[in-house]
C-alpha cells in the first residue's frame, strides 16, 4: 500500500495510508456506513506503528501489551463512496506511559476533499488486560519523552 | 425482541432494546471490536422509532427521508463479551426541524452494569441528498414543539 | 428472541431463532451484503446450542473446544432487505467425535418465502486448535449416537 | 495495492490483489472471522475488473447492471491472522451473457501457503433487479466469446 510521510521533525508522528471503499463497506444510503470509518481509523494506527518499525501484531504477541480504546470520536463531512480511494492521516495527539491519544483525517485521496475526521483514546493494557505502564523501547513510537513524568492520559 | 419503555412523561422519548453479541461482532482480545458499538447504537434507533410506531424504513420509501450521520462519539467503559445480552437505552437528546441528537447507554443486561454510551447526531436529507426540513407527522417522533422555531441543530 | 422448535424426534435437532436487518448489513444495491448470511449462520449455530441447554460460549471456555469452520457454502434465492425479520433455522445434517454439519434455511419471517439456504462444516478444536474428540457430554447437543464409531467428517 | 498479473494468454482472465488483515476481521479465536473470506473475495473481483480497464462501479453508474450473488461456497484450510498479507488470485471461472462464476484463491503473501478457496455465482440484473444480457461491450472483460450462443449460467 502506498504511503506518505509527511515532512515532519518526527517523521513517526505523523503517516497517510491509502485503502479501497470496500462493496461491503457501503450500506442502502448508497455512501459507507458510518461504523466503518472507525475500522479505517484502525487501519491508520497499524500503518502508523508499520511506518515506525513497529507491528502492532509483535507488541501484542512479544509483549502483552494492549491498546484498549476507551474513547471513539467521529465527525463526517461528506460520505465517503464505493470504490474510491481513501487517504487516512493518523498522528499521536497525546501520549505517556500510560495510554495515547491518536487523530485522524480521512480524505478522498484524489481530489484531497476531506471526508471525516476524528480521533481515538486508548490505554495500554499488560496480562489480565490490568493497565500498563508502556515498556521504554515503546516510547519513542509514540514520541514519549524519557523524562515525562507526568501521564497525559489518566 | 423484549423491550422496556422506561416510566417517562413522554413515552416515546426513551426506549430500551436487547441484543446478544455474536461471534462475528468479537475481536482476538477476546471482547467485542470497537466498531461495533456504533451498529448497537443504530439498533437503539431504528427500535426507538419502532416502539413510537414509526419504521426508519418507511420514513426513507414513503417519505424519501434520510439520517445522515454527522457526528459519533463513543466512551468504552467495560468491554462487551461473546454471547452476553446487552441492552441498549436510546433517547432523543435535542431535535429540530433540521435534525436530532440520540444519546445511548449500553449496557450488560443481566449485571446492569454500564459497559459504554455515546451520541450520535444526524441531519434530515432528502432528494438529492439535500438537507430538508422534517415532515410534521414526524415531529412528535423526536419530540419536536410545533412552535420551535429555532434549530437546535445547525 | 423468540423462537419456534419444530416438531421432531430430537427436539434439539432443529431450532429456528429470528433476527431483524440492520442497516449495516445492507450494501448500496439496497439488499442485505452477501457476507452477512454466514454471520446470521452462526447466529443460528448459537441459538441451537442454546436451545439444547449448552452455551457455546461455555464449551469455548470450560472446555477449550472450538468449533473451527472448514467450509462454508451459501445459496441465495431472494434478496432479505432492511428492517425484515428473519427467520434462520438451523438443524446438524451430520455429526461425529470429530466434527459436525449445519444445514440452514433463512427466510422472511412474516412471508415465510426462503430467501437462502446454506451449509457450514466444522471439526472440533482442542488446545493448541489441534483436532480433538468432542467429549461425550457434548454427544447429545449433536445427536452423536454413544457407539458412532465412525467419524462421518474427517 | 500490488498486484501480480499471471502469465496467461488473456490477461484479464486472472488477476491476484493483496490486502492486509484488518484487526476488525479477527474474533476471539484469534483468527479471521469466517464470512471476511466472502468480503476479500469481492475484492479480488473488484480488482479483476479495475486490471482488465473496467471499474465495476462504472458498470453499476453508467449501465445500471448489476452482479447479483446467487451462490458461494468457501473452503477453509488454514486460518488467517492479524496483520498477515493475503493474496487474492481471481479468475472467470465460467461466463455468458446471463451470469459469471469466479473462483479465488486466497494465501499467505508472504510464504505463499494457499489458507481458502472459494467460487461465486452471479446473475446480470438490470434496472428493477430483472436478468439481463451482458451489453457487448462487457463481454471481453469476462471471456465471453461473441459466438457464444448458449448461457452456461441460467
Amino acid at each position: 500500500m502506498p504511503d506518505e510521510n509527511l515532512p515532519n521533525e518526527n517523521p513517526v508522528r505523523s503517516h497517510v495510508t491509502r485503502l479501497r471503499v470496500r462493496y461491503a463497506e457501503t450500506d442502502q444510503m448508497g455512501v459507507v456506513y458510518y461504523a466503518n470509518y472507525l475500522i479505517w481509523m484502525e487501519v491508520g494506527r497499524a500503518e502508523y506503528c508499520r511506518a515506525a518499525g513497529i507491528r502492532y501484531r509483535d507488541m501484542e504477541e512479544d509483549d502483552g501489551i494492549r491498546l484498549a480504546v476507551v474513547e471513539a470520536h467521529c465527525r463526517y463531512l461528506h460520505p465517503a463512496r464505493y470504490d474510491e480511494e481513501i487517504a487516512v492521516k493518523t498522528r499521536v495527539a497525546n501520549a505517556s506511559r500510560r495510554g495515547v491519544e491518536f487523530q485522524y483525517e480521512i480524505s478522498d485521496a484524489r481530489s484531497g476533499r476531506q471526508l471525516a475526521y476524528g480521533e481515538t483514546k486508548h490505554l495500554f493494557l499488560g496480562a489480565g488486560m490490568r493497565p500498563v505502564k508502556l515498556p521504554e523501547k515503546y516510547w519513542a513510537l509514540y514520541g514519549i519523552e524519557p523524562l515525562a513524568e507526568t501521564p497525559r492520559i489518566t
